[in-house]
């Protein structure tokens, strides 16, 4: 049986990883990404290059996309050089960038109109999840499309889920990033309590992690930042979009998330400051000493 | 080897299974609690009954309070009938309850002038840790004293770390509060979005809890959330009380936590609404359909 020819489009921190799977599993892979220094790592391990979206889609059968923001999936996907322009009819197209339910909903409703078969299926568990493959990947789209694409998202990740129809990927993955949201708050006030009050944090975190206050966060980026280290597994400026993402959501719902609310406050003010390249933990500068008074509420 | 006698004072959800895994031991255990009820069956598997504290206190090598909130700690400590009045000399004295810092470095002083060995050991991981003798166990005061104290504790809990001197247990603990508050607004802003936005919520939980949303919340009180189970495992009356003491250091140390006041003012207002005496995961019934008007921050 030959392997279906696999096209991915975004080679970023994530993007990176989850290509390095498809390819070490044998799939033939093509590569597109905005910036070509950042795919130097899979064209050497032997991936092939396109010029833009629209030739890497006529030369595969899958098309995975991975960028950054939901005007990037938009023009990526129906732009003049964009997948839509160029995939070959019955194909399966699947974006995980995590990007806007009613887009999705557009894009599967396009991708219906031309014959071919598209999910919205974007991905949780950062960095270290992706390198490992071990995602939590958030499904929407039809039945059909999902059971053709399982055995390539099971090569990613470890917790495959169909949430339901068009765009219920991105929905799920906008409530796991308001959980996310309050979850940062929690672990750098935590930490910046530790530390105010005089206790080593590091001995704080093994204490308190194994209890009722564990988290992901906790364990995962609680020691990156005891460490000041800031590096980006997830960007600031990423996760603001998402948590404007689900604010929107939010308000056509007429839900009031005030936790929600404030996490976007103060990520805006992060990224202000100039942390919108800094990964998600970076949170933590704004409770620094002589930071606080950039904190008070007016 | 003869084992110490125990006296184990507040029988309530916690302190109940507390108590019965050192009797389960075989520890000469002795009870008094506020609502003699409350001690009924540690009674009927063996232990003895005491009218107060100092009774207590005069029969035990080593005594044990798990109460309520400060002004009981202070209370049952230097009252008239407190332990100190009845305490034999050398005796240990081990306070669990999520009490103050400041009163906790009081006893310490207190248990030294008269030749008492005092720690401040207040506990993480709910009423099924407790059950499970799983919790998490945060100790504050001398090395001498904790050394004593920790084959008794590890009856209790599995992951047991020294902080520091007096206080250190009780300090570490408001870090873990901090950390639960604000990811107790992440959980139930999670599953709010998800309920609001039409998804299934407890097929999301199965996606969102592997990933990086992913924490001891969700996974214990995202369920019970579902199923509209606000029995405590953690009352919300004393939630409120550990985030006033929080805020209370946080003041002191000028730090400014907005996720923490936040939780706060929500966890007041839930308490005010008549949630003070269910579980702590009943705030999210602050984001149940009609009740999103009573969070518009004015």
């Amino acid at each position: 049986m030959t392997l279906p020819t696999i096209g991915f489009i975004g080679t970023g921190v994530m993007g990176n990883s989850m290509a390095g799977h498809l390819l070490a599993a044998g799939y033939p892979l093509t590569v597109y990404t905005r910036t070509r220094g950042k795919a130097d790592g899979l064209l050497q391990r032997g991936a092939g290059w396109a010029e833009n979206p629209a030739a890497l889609a006529r030369a595969a059968d899958v098309v995975i996309t991975m960028v950054g923001y939901p005007a990037d999936v938009r023009e990526v996907w129906l732009g003049a050089e964009g997948i839509f322009s160029g995939a070959k009819e019955g194909a399966l197209l699947i974006d995980m960038t995590t990007s806007s339910p009613a887009l999705a909903r557009e894009l599967a409703a396009a991708g219906e109109a031309r014959g071919l078969m598209v999910l919205d299926a974007p991905v949780s568990g950062g960095d270290i999840g992706a390198k490992e493959a071990r995602l939590s990947i958030m499904v929407g789209g039809a039945a059909a499309a999902f059971a053709r694409a399982e055995p390539l998202l099971a090569l990613m990740g470890k917790n495959i889920v169909r949430q339901g129809g068009p765009g219920c990927g991105q929905l799920t993955k906008l409530c796991n990033q308001v959980a996310i949201a309050g979850g940062m708050l929690a672990v750098c006030e935590s930490l910046a309590f530790a530390r105010g009050a005089g206790l080593e944090p590091e001995r704080v975190l093994r204490s308190i992690e194994s209890g009722a206050a564990g988290s992901w966060g906790l364990s995962n980026l609680g020691p990156r930042i005891l460490r000041g280290d800031w590096a980006p597994g997830f960007f600031v400026k990423h996760f603001l979009k998402d948590l404007r993402l689900a604010l929107e959501v939010a308000r056509e719902e007429k839900l009031t998330l005030p936790g929600l609310a404030l996490a976007e406050e103060m990520y805006a003010r992060l990224a202000a400051d100039g942390g919108a390249d800094d990964g998600t933990q970076a949170l933590f500068r704004l409770y620094e000493k002589g930071a606080g008074d950039s904190l008070r509420r007016k």
